[in-house]
């Protein structure tokens, strides 16, 4: 028969696993990010291609496909390692859909390739084609962010998550500019479009600060100090205030490429460092965890005394109290399953204290997620781009002095009395 | 090298596993469920026996600890097929612990009822101990609502808590009520506690109305028409209203715990109709879920096609169009790669909603964790009993036009700036 103590192992065993299964998850997020990477920089370069009618870029594209088609080797190779016969319970559903729809957006890599090496779409069209890919990407980072049942992981997870939804924003900046400096006319629409990613980059990186050790937002800090950062301040400034239709330079457009490629490759950086940091820590909360089964299994060995089973009946506090010293023979006995008891007591109130702080954490990520389905709302409903509908609930939130969330939640509320989407 | 497909397969996989997951940990909580009703009447009728020193009600408490014994080694032994040995992820940890505790409660069991036995407790003691024990029951029931990621499961299984803990305060309620008439004095602070049991149940009881079926809640209904109400109305009022140290009738003793036992047993009917659904409800979705994975794996005996992979770049809405239906032998091909990716989607956009559909159910299992957090902040830091903390919050709710929940979390955002707990 089953002792409490048993269950004391088991549900170490289960944390146990649960870090583990966050380390092999947490590899596959590494390889993702670095095929993301990558993939920022061919879109940039496409943009690029396409921009110039084909004139430049077309040799550097070819050398970063080449570099992507090895890392979504390397990818897939991770995706066929993932043990998908042995169905998982918690987040296995979610992740392994997102997955799926990554390998479709993956089989059709190479059509969009040749779609812009025959030039047939614009930089638009090539751009939210790269962008719905790494979006895609991006979700399966954000399973794995959502997938921690320890708080402290969990927070790791979401600095890396906005960390790196804040570079995706980079480099669509980086994209758009791109585009914008080759076709030499400033353009309204892309106008309002690169303020919105520097906006949304932003907020992602204002997180990322609130979550981060930091240790690793000084080595932010240092990085940033080292970008040319008044260059890419004084070229956006260009940008965004050209009037419409105005000529822009077209020479600017591998400048621009430049110093916002070498401000991404310095939050890549950062992105690595959050990747080792959260290797360590899963490496040496399993490493705790394990010591502690192996002292909770060195219990075994003892045979079970049941002299003191009362003291279940009695106060925390009370069984603390000097009366625990039992008197001779007897006294290992009662010491001994006091502190199973005690054992148990300690792993329940220590996974219901981690249950809460998770709780915490998880809500930022929920938070976004009720932004991000009020957006997509109001997208539909209102038939607004998105950089429409966040400004729309930017200045609700300003009139009414509330928070985006709220106004966000007030959204969604609103949700059934909204006229049906017009087909 | 696996596809999309391969993930869509391997998802579905893991909502079957943690749906036949579920029917396990529900069939477990189905036989808690039966231990808790039995102990609950062995509470009763132990205080019955202490309030008349010894001298009645012996023989049917002794009967009903033969039943309890007999349940708790049925409890036993579903523990002991839990599969402890390959650790789960997900909400493993936390169930195992909590059954760590309940296993450590069951081996004082038995010291507990030779106490009561020699009349050595009083009724508050014995009260207390009984209601440690199936309190940690509860923390199981409890754990399993929180571990379904299926909305609609999870709104059941809330459903089902909320009604299990309101029965226990139910049974509470007729423990101090029969140890309060059996005693043949009215008593201050014992109604107090009377009264609080009252409203808590029916807090319960309104979270429940809010979560079930409305068959179900007819079912709860149309039981309730059956129950002697006004009579336990009357004898609550008596017990509750009479000045402290009057005299109360001993005879109504019996009268009490026979009318709050017909009510509580009619309680565990609706339980078990609670229980019925929900394995009816996992087993149709299983049924589903397995139909599904059957038509994806019909897939699978399908070549490859990747003639129009491109269609992951355009929007949702335009692949649905008339566009989609291609010409000849071809157009096999090209229906087969879009369903696929419809396929994905559709499954990505399900996943996606039940998430959120699930953050909602789950936020009202969040408010009672957070009410009873602030509670304990309260009790710990102002020394005050689990009545007069929960009366304090109800109070400032009501002076300051507020919701419970909101109360709740200002206290808890306070914890900070209180005073450490005195020893």
């Amino acid at each position: 028969m089953k002792s409490g103590l048993n269950f004391l192992v088991a549900a170490k065993r289960c944390e146990i696993a649960e870090l583990q299964q966050l380390a092999l998850t947490s590899a596959l997020v590494n390889v993702t990010g670095r095929l993301i990477h990558g993939l920022q920089r061919e879109r940039g370069l496409s943009n690029l291609l396409i921009g110039s009618q084909g004139a430049r870029f077309a040799d550097m594209r070819l050398q970063q496909i080449e570099e992507c088609r090895q890392i979504e080797g390397e990818l897939r190779a991770c995706f066929d390692e993932l043990d998908t016969a042995s169905a998982r319970v918690g987040h296995g559903a979610r992740l392994f859909s997102r997955i799926a729809y990554v390998l479709q957006g993956l089989d059709a890599l190479e059509a969009l390739r040749e779609r812009v090496a025959a030039l047939q779409w614009n930089t638009r069209q090539a751009t939210d084609a790269y962008v719905r890919l790494v979006t895609g990407l991006l979700a399966v980072v954000f399973e794995a962010a959502d997938s921690a049942s320890d708080p402290e992981i969990s927070r790791l997870l979401v600095a890396r998550f906005n960390f790196m939804q804040g570079k995706e924003f980079a480099g669509q900046e980086r994209a758009a500019g791109s585009a914008l400096f080759a076709s030499g006319r400033a353009d309204t629409s892309e106008q309002q479009r690169l303020l919105h990613l520097i906006e949304s980059q932003e907020r992602c990186l204002q997180v990322f600060g609130e979550f981060a050790h930091p240790d690793v937002a000084e080595v932010w800090a240092a990085s940033q100090a080292n970008t040319p950062l008044a260059e890419l301040e004084r070229m956006r400034r260009v940008l965004c205030t050209a009037a419409h239709g105005a000529p822009l330079n077209v020479q600017l457009s591998q400048t621009w490429f430049d110093c916002c490629s070498r401000r991404i490759d310095s939050m890549k950086v950062v992105e690595d460092r959050l990747a080792l940091d959260l290797q360590h820590t899963c490496e040496n909360k399993t490493i705790a965890a394990q010591a502690e089964l192996a002292s909770y299994e060195a219990l075994r060995a003892v045979p079970p005394q049941k002299a003191d089973a009362m003291s279940f009946f009695h106060d925390a506090t009370a069984t603390a109290s000097p009366s625990g010293f039992g008197a001779g023979a007897q006294g290992y006995g009662l010491q001994l399953e006091r502190s199973i008891l005690e054992l148990v007591q300690e792993q329940a109130r220590r996974l219901q204290t981690m249950g809460e702080e998770l709780d915490t954490v998880r809500s930022s990520l929920n938070e976004r997620k009720t932004i991000e389905r009020a957006k997509g709302l109001l997208m539909a409903h209102r038939q607004l781009s998105e950089e429409e509908a966040h400004k729309t609930m930017r200045q609700m939130a300003m009139n009414q002095n509330r928070r985006l969330i709220e106004v966000a939640e007030a959204v969604l509320a609103m949700a059934d009395v909204l006229p049906a989407r017009p087909r």
